[in-house]
């Protein structure tokens, strides 16, 4: 007879197969894991390895799931969900200027990132992703909302060269994104704190050199949109007269600290500086395909070295934050573009989308793999769906045929927050009323 | 008080927000429709036309969701949901010859075609698809099974210039066909019999004809694979020193009875010339990702007015039948494709995915839009979940946010196969342990 003590796991997830991720190790059947203190504690085969049995806080039946490591969203502006869909079908400029920064200019708030980024937060957890890396204004609110939630993020504060929303004069972005890496720096081993520079056309020099200044005394990446249009990479060499990549190492910013988003349009040295300074890459394929920005050399980037993870951008360019999805369009996007049905196989874009994300978090010894002593951020994929079957081999299966509404469990740092779709620290009810509420004055109101 | 009769509807759907697909019908908000005999009897504002209360067969709850027209699968081989992620990240030749072509020689008989062709179907209707175009071997067992489901579909015997599933002598091919299309006209008001050519490369000129005259004789479509890839272009070119679609046009083939999917390598005067002709086209854009055949020049196509629908391919190659997933697919690759953010609309898209779709089954005046007095193919939308709010349009939440797991109730021709995403007609336990028995000997096995 034994009681609920300290010396047993506080999880056990049983049944179904694992993938750890780990290179070169095979999936393991009708495997187990014990979570314990928010660690991993023991990976192995079902009921192969434990002596007597434990009495878990929580047991989670795998039986006719996938177990792997939780998705990591390489770049999201999570507050951006109150937009998801209300501007769709449009030219670039009109979609930003006409429509986004306006609805900014009005209706974001302290209150409504707080909302937004918990149903961000409440779809991202409901799609099996686990950590994310987020830029956008009002950060101290997302940081709240993703605390209540219980993910994993690195939370960037916006630094932009004209007024943003809770940034009315652009001089005091820096201060803004300064006091709020002092704020959060170890508030929680969940939560890092980063400044995002918007891009390096609507940010300075100066802008870039300071943001940067500022991420380094904060031990902190600095996160950018990077080379994302034509239009874009056009304005930097004339006003340059370098290509971004080479502009950005005169302005001595490339180099590891960096998280470049996009990356669309690279040309070979572009691609062959990145690798040298390696800076990490954020591939955001649906938003670059829905506003026809463009299709970014995945392969060529990889082949170079690059360190890369998968995002999902923001809910108003995508339309969610779907990682499942993005995976496959990662995947399609990556063949049809090279014309080679080989290149970027199902196995690869779920390590960018795991390994690669953890990396790009600067967490690569913490997540992004199931080990025995890293944190347990764990989700389960429930394979009994006929989109699901038969299945021959888990990766294909997780890429090509699952999507987010798959997912069975969900835990952060050894936390359940949904288990059999069922969430537990956020209230979707609350969350979705309150959303529908904050949005019914934006003009085409909610359904 | 009021009994139940023959003046009641047998369905009412009730709530919500209705999209008829009508061209420059706005959406109807609080809807309702009521279905009669298999067709939409009345469409309205719910509570204001109806006087006394009726006594329905079945009632359904839209409050808060979309209702809309039942999707059309213009492209799929249904049984091949057997391969779905066998034979992924391989080069097309190697997939086709080493891997999908044995893999059917040795498995695919009536049994498997039978029950693959119900998973199939079951995955269909739980994403909301209730018409589909397939092409395949056995395909009587493929009737037997869509009418056991309650879609409908138009379904084609497979001909081809070599031994194929149940058909051991090509000569026969033809035969089987043309005894296929004789035994099926008139069996069901849901299914109609065709013809499927499988491509002007793997069926000589002389198959091509005879193919066209079965089809001619039963009245019935004649699909084909239209210039998938470069290779098929290539070959077709050096056998005939032509490019494929004045080939088929010199066949005596190119007319408004042929259905070509992919549609992939064209030129401008091949496009204009399949417009003139009226070949209704259908559009695979992920199977054509996947298989990094290319991409289709949708825009022109649509600009030439081209009629086109919106196929999934089998699940060899892609790996599966949402045809929710196909739209946001084919809207992005559309636009990153015409480096243009406007092309290939949302509301385009599932234009495409329903009248579209309609008009390829050659139904056009039966289904397709929501109309009183069409028949009642009708699917709700359940919008409550965090992926889908908050929503200003309901186009782009069906086409960039929603997938077919956000599908609620299906109704096929009147009757409901689906209800709460509970499967009325089929039986999932029964299906997947089956297929799952089925496709252990395949090597790889089922989780």
């Amino acid at each position: 007879m034994q009681g609920k003590g300290k010396q047993e796991p506080d999880v056990l997830i049983e049944g179904g197969v694992l993938l750890s991720m780990v290179e070169g190790e095979p999936p393991i059947r009708n495997a187990a894991v014990s979570i314990k203190g928010g660690f991993v504690e023991r990976i192995g085969e079902k009921g192969d390895f434990w002596g007597p049995p434990y009495d878990y806080t929580d047991r989670i039946d795998a039986t006719h799931g996938i177990i792997l490591p939780g998705l990591v969203n390489a770049h999201a502006h999570t507050a951006m969900t109150l937009f998801r869909g209300y501007a769709d079908d449009l030219p670039l400029k009109t979609w930003l200027f006409e429509k986004i920064f306006p609805l900014e200019a009005r209706h974001i708030n302290r209150e409504t990132v707080y909302w937004a980024s918990l149903l961000g937060c409440l779809e991202m957890i409901g799609c099996g992703t686990t950590s994310f890396i987020d830029g956008y204004f009002f950060q101290d609110e997302t940081v709240r909302a993703v605390h209540e939630a219980g993910l994993r993020a690195l939370i960037a504060q916006g630094v932009i060269d004209f007024p943003a929303p809770g940034v009315p004069d652009p001089e005091e972005g820096i201060q803004i994104a300064r006091a709020f890496i002092r704020k959060w720096n170890g508030f929680s081993e969940l939560i890092s704190p980063g400044v995002f520079c918007h891009s390096p056309v609507t940010c300075s020099r100066k802008t870039l050199e300071k943001a940067f200044e500022t991420a380094l005394e904060g031990a902190a990446p600095l996160q950018i949109h990077l080379s994302e249009t034509r239009e874009e990479v056009a304005a930097i060499q004339k006003k340059t007269g370098m290509r971004p990549v080479p502009y950005l190492d005169e302005v001595g910013i490339l180099n590891s600290r960096l998280l470049g988003a996009h990356a669309v349009h690279l040309d070979d040295e572009e691609v062959a500086l990145l690798a040298e300074r390696k800076v990490r890459i954020a591939h955001v394929p649906e938003s670059n395909m829905k506003l026809a920005s463009g299709i970014a050399p995945v392969r060529k980037m990889k082949d170079a070295g690059l360190s890369m993870g998968i995002g999902t951008d923001g809910s108003a360019s995508n339309n969610n934050l779907d990682l499942f999805q993005e995976m496959d369009a990662a995947a399609k996007l990556g063949k049809v573009f090279a014309m080679d049905p080989v290149s970027l196989k199902a196995r690869e874009v779920l390590h960018m989308a795991t390994v690669g994300g953890a990396f790009l978090l600067g967490r690569e010894d913490e997540i992004g793999t199931l080990e025995e002593g890293k944190r347990a951020d764990v989700i389960v994929v429930d394979l009994d769906a006929p989109h699901l079957q038969p299945l021959y081999d888990p990766y294909s299966a997780l890429v090509y045929s699952a999507d987010g509404g798959d997912v069975k469990d969900v835990i952060v740092n050894g936390r359940v927050l949904m288990k059999d779709r069922r969430f537990i620290t956020l209230d979707p009810e609350e969350i979705l009323a309150k959303v529908k509420e904050i949005t019914k004055g934006f003009g085409g109101g909610t359904l």
